[in-house]
Order: C-alpha cells, then sequence, then structure tokens
C-alpha cells in the first residue's frame, strides 16, 4: 500500500531478508539489541497468514531470540506485534537490560533514565553473521 | 517460584485451562477484549521451551486472537510477551479500538482517553464457550 511505510523500502539496515520476510535493526531508538521482524507482503493480522507462513515466521523468532541472547546477555527478551499505527505485520523482538532506559516498564511507556545506548560495530557483524548462518539453509 | 505472582492461583477470571497453559480476562485495566495466556510452569523465555510446546502456544493463540477478532470486531490485535516485571512466560493478546484508552499508542503508554470500558456478561460467556469449543479436542 502507498500510504503504508513498511511497504516502502526502510531506511534502517537491513540484516537478512528472505522472499516472505526482512530483519531490520532498531538503530534509532537508543535501545541495543533491537530488532523488528517485518512481513514483505502488507497483511494486517497474524491469523489472516497461511499455517506455513505463520509457522516460518515463530521459527525466525525463535532464532533471533537466541542469537540476541547470545551477543547482547540481556536480561529479558520482549516480544510484541502491535502494528496500531502501521498495521502492517511486524514484530518488535527487544533485549532489555536493568539499565537500559525503560526497564522494567515496556519501551513504550514514558523512559525512567536517559542514558545513551548503541550497538557496537562487532555487534552488528555478529547478528549478520548469525542470522546468515541460522536462516540460510 | 514462591515470589512469582503467576506461580500462584490468579486472582483473575481463568477462562480454559489445560495441564500446560491457561487462559485469563485481565478485567481489572479498564480494557475490552483483553486476555492473557499463561505457561503454568515457570519458564523465562519462549526459547527455553520445547518445540512442541511452542508450537501448541502459537496454535492457542491463534485461536485467541480469530475468537477476539469474531466477539469483539477490534480495529487490531495487539500481542506482546514481555514479564520484565514478572519473568513466568506469558502473552498479553488484546482487542483494540480506536475509542479505547491507549489507541494508537500501547495500552502500557500514558492513557489519552479516560472512559471505561468492562467486558459484558454475554461476552464473556461467549469467550469461554468458544475457548472450549476450539481448544478442547
Amino acid at each position: 500500500m502507498s500510504d503504508c511505510e513498511l511497504c516502502i523500502r526502510s531506511t534502517l539496515p537491513i540484516l537478512w531478508q528472505n522472499k516472505t520476510f526482512r530483519i531490520v535493526l532498531v538503530n534509532n531508538q537508543n535501545i541495543r539489541g533491537y530488532l523488528r521482524l517485518e512481513l514483505i507482503d502488507h497483511v494486517k493480522e497474524i491469523h489472516h497468514l497461511t499455517p506455513a507462513i505463520q509457522s516460518e515466521m515463530y521459527k525466525i523468532i525463535n532464532i533471533i531470540e537466541q542469537i540476541i541472547t547470545d551477543i547482547y546477555k540481556p536480561e529479558k527478551i520482549n516480544l510484541a506485534s502491535l502494528g496500531n499505527k502501521t498495521p502492517h505485520l511486524h514484530w518488535h523482538i527487544i533485549a532489555r537490560f536493568m539499565n537500559d532506559n525503560f526497564f522494567p516498564e515496556s519501551i513504550w511507556a514514558d523512559p525512567v533514565r536517559h542514558n545513551k545506548f548503541e550497538n557496537s560495530i562487532d555487534e552488528i557483524n555478529q547478528l549478520k553473521q548469525q542470522l546468515d548462518l541460522n536462516l540460510n539453509h
């Protein structure tokens, strides 16, 4: 759809993609280890997907969770599919740390700290490498 | 775990349960059509679950999405597994409406309206009936 910001090419770095999904690094929210899994087609709700695509989606989420855990050693993983503003299916997969700017609240609450966080070049390279290794087969 | 609020019996109404999961009605947040799917065992992260339990979990989420859509006709479904305060696996499955108190923000943001919402007896009965029908087989 022409007015959907996920239907036009993302300005965020693409870490991995295939014909159905892409994974981008959300590097503009002052949060380390925040990835977004986006369906390439414009579909609103998970239950509109075929069982095969749902199954692929959850397999990818599971792999992202494990990769984020290995690289960032977070306190907790947060997963969410909201889409109230952008009803094009996407998942927020977020490493949470006790010293991040929102912990223990959700990242959609008001920040309780105001520190600066960003992914290192090494972390981004590891993300790409591990996604390729685990999803390209 | 004795200090985990999801390991002790929930004070929220249980709509359905089996030996692995229970579904409760979150009726204390001023939101209509807000269900929580809770793992009965104390497990922190989704990737710690076996593939079979993950698969059952996502099948239940899909059914809950469809049932909430049929009964409430929401603008959007929101799904989230956070657990920063209560690291015992659970999912928030929430019907979102354009006139709810948070739309289009997440329900963890500050409210933008201050209206009163509750589920009708008929909606609660339909939830129980449809969960039984679709999950007990």
